[in-house]
């Protein structure tokens, strides 16, 4: 006769500082796969925290962030990316000697700025980013699938003791995802071009159209099947937490965008010159990248 | 006892110049609902003829378009828009009286522009305009639901006669889709936001990454889920009809061209400058867009 192996979870206690979209799928997934014995939650709006209890994402939560994380043994930052700096400087005094702490933003080189002065020795800093969300915000908006098939960029420091990097990565596979890491600077970059771009160009042409006579816009509205209403639902995310990301990631999207004027440009000299065998060339080579994505299975 | 009423189909024989996606689904759908007796295509190439017999696409076809569109009660100009000019000068001399003439570019004003002058008397003209297609081309991309709940969108002009315009749209509405008339001018102004402008927009931000060092680029590939991707799905649709739409709705695309890119201007000079306040407010105002989207039921 054997015992069955009861296998302890990753870690005892997670706290998530901030539970909208993100903090809220995490502790979902996390408690689905059994990752942690318990999570808990703080938020400066106890209304956010009520919603997180009454929706069972977290075991218990507190607006005290100091009873939230002074017993975690990881401490998820989710929290806008401008806020990270803040959050670090509050939360320091109460972590626990050994405590891991994360964070999720779109942007790692401000954000790893900010946390990393304020943390205390002993206390481990894993900064990470998983590509995931949809255009809704708070932690109604939540599910434990959100993370299954992506990816999850982790972006170490030197410093970054390697246990604790594989904690954090064993927890995002734990989830569905699939781990890499990347040099910070590196990782900001790149997503000024796949992420960055693509949503302040969305902003501005859905603020382009809002801007238009009651008429057309309604027309537009009607019509955004056209290829206008996905620039729309990119367009819905959530404000606070895309300023913080332009802010933060200044210098990469200011050159990507820079890029990005200078072809518009040629192609809006070529239409208005009427020259046809540039645009059609233009338009050719652009589905070399689709098929390099259809090939990479992220279509 | 009764005897069932057969109903005769709309048309007896309807002809396609041009069989890429929108003609070869076009024909699909009107088999499958029983709206013509026979449908007939022809092409500049053989092999796409040979593809859309081979799938069961078409009841016959030919590269002779004077035997395809000689017994034709509507003939269906389904080729890129800048090439309609050309095709009703083709067809004018084989064309039945009382035949009808329709299209289904995404530009009105110059197709009506281009093929108007050509059609002799008794023949009727009802350009029209299907807001559907997906990223792929050719016979072999057809498919029947292409056009269930979309929009069609008419533009008849002051002689297009009513019982030519009502056999069309009863046609689009046979076929699943929502017939709407507009004023060409008009239909013109709001292709160029909805659509036009998302996919010059959509080419050249995947053209700005088609330039970026080859290790980049293995990277937004990689990491294309984070916004990007939507984009390259959009910029991979047909070179040549794009080309066209831009030659032949110049004026409206570069007015509302100007306008994004004053936009992006306001929005770019804010990142550089730091201001969150401008920011935020741009990207809360967008929210309202979608929000309308959604409750039309467009999402």
């Amino acid at each position: 006769m054997t015992t069955p192996t009861i296998e302890a979870p990753l870690f005892d206690t997670v706290a998530f500082v901030g539970i909208g979209l993100i903090g809220a799928s995490l502790s979902l997934a996390i408690r689905r796969h059994g990752l942690a014995r318990r999570t808990l939650a703080t938020s400066r709006h106890q209304e956010t925290l009520d919603t997180a209890l009454r929706l069972g994402i977290v075991d218990a939560a507190s607006t005290d962030l100091s009873e939230v994380v002074k017993d975690a043994d990881l401490v998820m930052i989710c929290v806008p990316v401008g806020a990270c700096g803040a959050v670090a400087k509050a939360i320091a005094p109460y972590l626990k000697p050994g405590a891991i702490v994360s964070d999720v933003g779109s942007v790692k080189c401000t954000v790893i700025r900010d946390v990393m002065p304020h943390l205390p020795k002993g206390v481990a800093f894993v900064p990470g980013h998983p590509l995931a969300g949809t255009e809704f915000s708070g932690p109604e908006a939540g599910f434990a699938e959100l993370f299954e098939q992506r990816w999850c960029v982790l972006t170490p420091l030197p410093e970054t003791p390697p246990a604790a990097l594989e904690k954090v990565a064993a927890m995002w596979r734990g989830v569905g995802s699939n781990v890499d890491t990347l040099d910070p600077e590196h990782h900001d970059r790149v997503l000024a071009i796949t992420s960055h771009l693509p949503h302040l160009i969305a902003y501005t042409i859905v603020g382009t159209a809002t801007d238009l006579g009651t008429d057309l816009k309604q027309e537009v509205i009607k019509y955004s099947a056209s290829g206008f209403r996905d620039f729309t639902r990119i367009a819905a995310s959530d404000p606070v937490m895309w300023r913080d990301i332009f802010l933060n990631n200044r210098e990469a999207v200011l050159e990507i965008l820079q890029r990005f004027t200078e072809d518009l440009t040629a192609l809006q000299r070529a239409i208005r010159r009427g020259e046809g065998d540039t645009l059609e060339t233009h338009f050719t080579r652009t589905r070399a990248i689709r098929r390099g994505i259809v090939d990479a299975k992220q279509a």
